[in-house]
């Protein structure tokens, strides 16, 4: 390309927009010129593409229970003091898992002359070990009902194959996630109530490499733990290929994973308090921990970074808020959500007022805008600021799932408003939970627009309530 | 983040949409269903990505007048033959220059006590060489307008260096490049035209790292073509700093680049006849050519594959157009824009009417929609297919500049509208012009949802006219 001027109109084509949106006209200029003063600081002078590097660099993978877990709490608590943007503060005390992956995690396919065939795979988080090596068949399925009609007989002694991919049609690779995901989360679980011995599960993702992407799998109350180990995509086709071509081939695994007793872990909070509403609230947080395979940089570093950003943003453009802002560093979002569930425990043993709670937890991409779960009438109110975020792109308000640390605060104290950051996600889940969440995966500038998009966010909500 | 469901309500945010584009109801539900056809292809069997290996791996760097870029006209028409998708395929002849790097670039800052450092420098594209190590002290201006305002004495027998950085705080990173490059096109004519011995320009990036970035500079009619180099945003940087201590500091630069004489080349282009209205053109198309210090891949290989794509997909999707369709390869559009004044001339020539064209030129990144050349009430009637692009996020409509190699169709034939695909370019100008621009740096969802985007715009054009 060479050089180009471009005008923007922007939303021109955007025409399913209600027509109760339209006031492009009533949107106050002090809005704009507050919202410009946001994304001026972000591009020309934020901080978290730094913040994120250290975070990621010098602290690197911090799944819960781990020491770098521990520092990225003392990392945290210190890098929002060094932001002087914040009232106070503080930690939150909460308990725990401590899942570690261990020393040995191998995989290969034995084929029926004894040729073995190295798989890519990671244990799958607080899945049990293999105790050594562990031989068996393996019978594939694409679901857990596949699994459900199969009899005891041809299960038994068995690796359940779980090898649905990812629903490549659809737009948004979160609900591809979401519909390849009960083969993690799940597949584990219902392989040893039948009698198997263990599970493997096709990594959610559409990318086609040698990466396998780790997650939480749950057991609940079965009463029998199996193994449970996600292949990497190519690992996967290469098993599904061969089992095609060899019903009787047989998988060795061989993982030292456990889990050992809870520890003590902390959410970081910060909190400025709100000038004319200080008992409303308005949280905005991303997750602290991370996965053990890589860095933990789009999750969530990134949502880690933009969090504490926003609130420096909204002070750096001399924008105090109305009412109380806090930004949270949940503890333990990957593998049991205590960090949430204790801020939400807390929020409501204080009887606290939360007016609305935002989380980034889906890698700091460049913005579209905001998922949502609110009353459809809130809705129509947020969605008449689209204008004044139009020019940054971050005007798209789409109800949906919006974060599961802020989750538990909906029982808890019944928050007006839950919101996502929004970011493009076209590349997420090729990185997502594997070795590839690395610093390097992220662009400052779409980092930057990220967290400016949700200082304005918060900014509006402090400014107009719900 | 772990599992989500995301519902989608395209565009309540988007409430700058003028009420004549209100006809979601209106859109015939034909349409929805050919782009779900158009962009079903695209994600589960598209080709553009793998298209894009092979130029990038296999083709590589391919500067027009390289053997290169004669093995990419080969590959163009091939891989056009092999979709099987066009009626015709042939080449349009035109000469284009020759410049080549020449092995020997190097630059140094030597200190007074002739201490030296080196400085990352790569050839602007059209320089001439220093014939052998260039030695000169160093003047630094923010603009041409400053180096005019100095004297003489001051410019004359230096390097005139040219550091005025990407404005940030744009949001569009194509307006900061805009902003930016006068400095790369017009410093070193401008530097030899006052008596300077050469120009040093700040690589056109906001990234801040040690990759020079190449692209065109013009001497014009300057009577004294003085050698011009980009510098990497670091030793610029450097540069600057070094030379505040030390005003009387001197750069080496030592480049063996040269201009031979224009050769012969192509542009490849391949046709689908239209069924009702075969005399109306619309134009699809990219640039084969690409700088020589990386393989092209954003700039323009993306383009290259996707416009061979789009006229692929309509085809699969069962989706003969009613006009007729040309995807065309440009050549040389990096430094000289031959093939697209060929393919204009020929039009001319030819008597052809031109309904549209659509250039992607800008990387191969997840969809906005389109910049538009065209008269504002066409560009309504544009606006009012909106709401069938919304949930494939392409629906952004913005005047603007489309595309270098479909410019010169302007004042041949007046084409009534003049189209360029629009993704996201937060990450464009990182790499762009640099040993950057790799295949690694595209992803394949993105890269197959810009073709379908532009299949899905050629649909609506080749159904509906303008």
């Amino acid at each position: 390309m060479r050089l180009l001027a471009s005008l923007l109109l922007a939303g021109l084509l955007s025409s399913a927009a209600p027509a109760h949106a339209q006031n492009l006209a009533s949107a106050p200029k002090t809005d704009s010129l507050a919202l410009r003063k946001i994304y001026d600081e972000a591009l020309l002078r934020g901080q978290s593409y730094e913040n994120l590097r250290y975070l990621c660099k010098k602290v690197g993978p911090r799944l819960s229970g781990s020491p770098q877990a521990a520092q990225a709490v003392a990392w945290g608590k210190l890098t929002m003091e060094k932001a002087n943007c914040f009232d106070k503060v503080y930690l939150q005390e909460c308990q725990v898992p401590h899942w570690v992956r261990g020393s040995k995690e191998k995989g290969q396919i034995i084929g029926n002359k004894g040729r073995s065939v190295p798989a890519a795979v990671c244990a799958l988080g607080g899945s049990v070990g293999t105790g050594g090596r562990l031989r068996a068949g393996v019978v594939e399925v694409k679901s857990l009902a596949e699994l459900k009609a199969l009899p005891d007989a041809a299960v038994k002694g068995k690796f359940i194959f779980f090898n649905r991919p990812f629903n490549d049609a659809l737009i948004e690779p979160g609900a591809a996630y979401g519909g390849a995901g009960d083969q993690r989360r799940s597949g584990p679980a219902e392989a040893g109530r039948r009698g198997a011995v263990g599970a493997l599960v096709r990594s959610l993702t559409s990318a086609r490499d040698n990466n396998p992407h780790t997650g939480a799998t749950a057991y609940g109350d079965t009463p029998t733990k199996v193994p449970g180990a996600a292949l990497s995509t190519m690992a996967a086709d290469e098993l599904s290929q061969l089992l095609k071509a060899d019903p009787s081939l047989q998988f060795e695994l061989e993982m030292s994973c456990e889990t050992l007793p809870d520890v003590v872990s902390y959410n970081v909070v910060g909190e400025v308090r709100g000038t004319k509403y200080p008992d409303q609230i308005i949280t905005v947080g991303g997750h602290l921990d991370s996965w053990d395979l890589a860095e933990g940089a789009h999750d969530d570093g990134t949502g880690v970074v933009q969090s504490i950003e926003a609130v420096r943003l909204l002070k750096a453009a001399g924008l105090r808020p109305e009412r109380t802002v806090r930004a949270v560093l949940f503890m333990n979002e990957e593998n049991g959500t205590r960090g949430g569930q204790k801020y939400a425990e807390l929020a409501q043993q204080n009887h606290e007022t939360h007016l609305a709670a935002i989380e980034s937890d889906g890698g700091g991409f460049t913005p579209r805008g905001f998922t949502a779960e609110t009353a459809p009438a809130l809705l129509k109110k947020v969605a008449t600021w689209g204008p004044i975020l139009a020019p940054y792109h971050a005007n798209s308000l789409t109800p949906g799932h919006a974060g599961t640390d802020i989750e538990p605060l909906v029982s808890a104290v019944h928050p007006t408003a839950l919101f996502g950051y929004d970011g493009d996600s076209q590349r997420y889940f090729d990185l997502h939970h594997s070795a590839l969440d690395t610093f390097e995966q992220v662009n400052r500038r779409e980092l930057e627009l990220g967290g400016a998009s949700m200082a304005a966010l918060i900014y509006l909500l402090g400014k107009y309530g719900l």
